[in-house]
């Protein structure tokens, strides 16, 4: 055991053990994973960051890096041996500078997302990224994973988002690469490189990001469409019809909305009748209300007369907008509330998006045992949530039943998508959970060159060990 | 000498020695760099180029990778020493695919900017990367250097619009990275190392590109502005009322239109009176014609009340529209026309740009002999060609002491760049012209981590030797 004596003399108050302070870092908030630590270390700049990594690097300690904690992946939990340093950047949520003409944020890793967009907002411009947990992840953790969320339509992933980056690599070096350039092509993409590693690669601790005005008006619509096809035809039409302006289009069966309304009190549905499918439509636009209110209705019409939606409800005020968008955003915490869930955030080239959900959800039912599909998603970014649940009345009895067919459900989803073209981990990383799959269906020479670039980058092995790669064999 | 005629036999027709045939391979457009090769090879599929790369990894024999052959940095020409084969990717020009409904085009890497763009238009769709030398560059060169142009304000550089790619290695493996994808977080981002990495990292050829739709109408405004800091708030004006509508925002200075006056014929200012400084702002809207021009006449009017410009003309044709287009585009070649000059490609945070070009453009007169400045370009990029030329009237006998000055003036200019966070090589990539220069300003971090990258995926120097960085010690 390294002398962790010599390290807590430097991070006095900030290098946590006593187990009731460091059970918090040990699992992940859904509980699905727990490990041991030597030490949770919370350093509160930079300079501490590297220290901490300086030392580790000398004693051979691995680090695993931890945001918000709110991952889906396992990626920033411990693994059991209880020889690694959690590596908590939550002290570091500095917002460095913002410069309003250049459009650009610079914050440290730990301010949380709901920071960098109030800051934003605070001075009249939007970061718009946005996701369920942007109350407590924290912009390095979405920039490690990548992270998509509601608004990638138009607005991108995280990395689409990210100008510049400060990272500290495993010997306890700085990149300083805070810069605010929209154009520079002076060498290899290491900003790209380390976005979506998942801690692997080296430690983010802090990004320069991208602003863009605030919209004028914001409508949503929720529309009920004849079929999958129609919708894949209506988010064309959107296009065509609002370009950028159109920041959202959603999915969801009927099912899923059956199922925030049994489990949601403020929960209404908006429409005279039920269909199978619904489509959310966000359109922002600078124009005022009245013209963004008047392009959303000409749209609808146009999809009205082509038969591909056969209602819709729009907002007129922000209390119908935050009503018709709960109803999508709370999706997962009912399907939650109706027992064990099997997810699988896959995604898909569009086109292809209505025969694969027809398809696989009926060959589901036909070779899984209490199976109901609650599908839902980002079908402008092609990116479906397709989930699984036990059948509504199933019981808690039928819980072990259920969960025991997971890999086999998981396997003959992943094989689809991947027959297809399609991602097995559209927006929620690798981690632990499908660092083995994504091994499996990954192109072969892709598996070697990211195996060099892992043994380039951590020759030792110390950047948050086992998840993302399978290790390079030594 | 490695037996050349091994590769003859599968390549016959297609590998050229002859130095009729080589010799248009072995220089760059513009006659800057020369070099030699033992042969030049043309497959015209993957397999080949793999068979190429295998065979030249057998027999260490060095590759330089090739598409149209328009670079501005000598990273598409061999060194002179003869032991390279330059592979040339310009038989490899099949459209593969277009996806209509899920925005997509897979292209090899040898299809001509210009072809994609029209294969795109052809399927109802927006290929909007757009740059002079569109005719005859190659997707798969576009790709390499990351190239920029004139729409990289709403749609980013060329990095922004590739999707996926299909890349051979230097031992002749292939990556099959093809994926349509909007949404994949499933390993590490190898797409956007190789895309900027000029062929030093692999072979990229074919690309998955992303598609957007035909804007509705279009129309430019060429506007008089008091001041660099007055085209700053007017940018900043523009982005608020336009969002995405606004998709170009150049910059010019009064000596370049006067330059393009002099020299183009066509050419006609299209203002009452002169100014310092001209900005031309397209929008693009879904909206019809005249809802676009309200648009602008609108913002127009906000920017003459604020005193951000004097005047105005809007293009009201597509005539017009050209014209006005053309007296910024024809800039380069009009500098071309006054003699040698001095490029420099750089970028900075938006917000810096009105000293940088006051400041460092006062101090270049005053230390520089034979100096006048000719500044245009990216504006809302933050991207300036902050190019010098001798006077007008200094004749071809200033040319020599004009032209002794290069390196002096080329630090001078990038080390108050660098001073301000911005880059040296914006959109042209740093091939042999900027390589030791951009070493020299990067961040010792960031370079050893791309050693150690280069080192990974070429551990015999193989690949474009020479190019975008100084080899690592071995």
């Amino acid at each position: 055991m390294p002398p962790i004596e010599s390290l807590r003399e430097r991070f006095a108050g900030r290098l946590l053990t006593d187990p009731a302070e460091t059970a918090a870092h040990l699992t992940d908030w859904r509980g699905k994973w727990t490990g041991r630590a030597i030490a949770v270390a919370q350093p509160d700049d930079t300079d501490g960051v590297a220290a901490i990594m300086r030392w580790c690097h000398a004693h051979r300690v691995a680090v695993v890096p931890q945001g918000g904690n709110t991952g889906l992946s396992g990626g920033a939990t411990p693994d059991g041996s209880g020889n690694s340093l959690v590596l908590s950047l939550a002290r570091m949520r500095r917002v460095r500078a913002i410069d309003v003409p250049n459009n650009t944020i610079t914050a440290e890793a730990g301010v949380s997302l709901h920071g960098v967009q109030t800051a934003a907002r605070d001075a009249g411009r939007l970061f718009p990224l946005s996701l369920a947990a942007e109350g407590s992840c924290t912009i390095g953790g979405n920039l490690a994973t990548n992270a998509g969320g509601v608004q990638v339509l138009r607005y991108g992933n995280s990395r689409d988002l990210c100008l510049g980056l400060e990272v500290v690599t495993v010997d306890g070096r700085v990149w300083h690469g805070l810069k605010g350039l929209r154009k520079d092509n002076t060498g290899y993409d290491l900003r790209d490189l380390f976005i979506g590693s998942e801690g692997t690669l080296g430690v983010i601790t802090a990004a320069t990001l991208k602003l863009f005005p605030l919209p004028n008006s914001k409508m949503v619509a929720f529309a009920a469409v004849a079929s999958a096809q129609a919708a894949v035809a209506l988010l064309e039409l959107a296009q065509a019809n609002f370009a950028d302006g159109l920041t959202a289009f959603e999915l969801m069966s009927d099912t899923c909305i059956a199922l925030v309304e049994k489990h949601v009190d403020a929960a209404r549905f908006p429409l005279a009748e039920r269909a199978a499918w619904y489509a959310l439509i966000e359109l922002s636009s600078t124009a005022d209300e009245a013209e963004t209110a008047r392009l959303m209705e000409r749209m609808l019409g146009l999809a009205i007369e082509r038969e591909l939606i056969v209602d819709a409800a729009v907002s007129t005020n922000i209390g119908q907008f935050r009503a018709l968008w709960a109803l999508r955003e709370d999706i997962s915490e009912a399907q939650g509330a109706e027992g064990k869930t099997i997810k699988h955030d896959i995604s898909l080239p569009i086109t292809l998006i209505p025969d694969f959900v027809e398809q696989t959800s009926r060959e589901i039912l036909e070779r899984f045992a209490l199976a109901r599909m609650v599908v839902f998603g980002h079908l402008g970014d092609g990116n479906l949530h397709f989930n699984v649940s036990p059948p509504a009345g199933a019981g808690p009895d039928a819980a072990p039943a259920f969960v025991a067919q997971e890999a086999a459900l998981n396997k003959f989803v992943h094989d689809a998508v991947s027959r297809l073209g399609g991602s097995i981990s559209a927006e929620h990383g690798l981690g632990v959970l499908r660092r083995d799959e994504a091994s499996r269906y990954r192109d072969p020479t892709a598996q070697a060159l990211m195996q060099a670039i892992k043994q380039a980058l951590d020759p030792l092995g110390l950047m948050n060990p086992g998840k993302v790669i399978v290790p390079p064999a030594r």
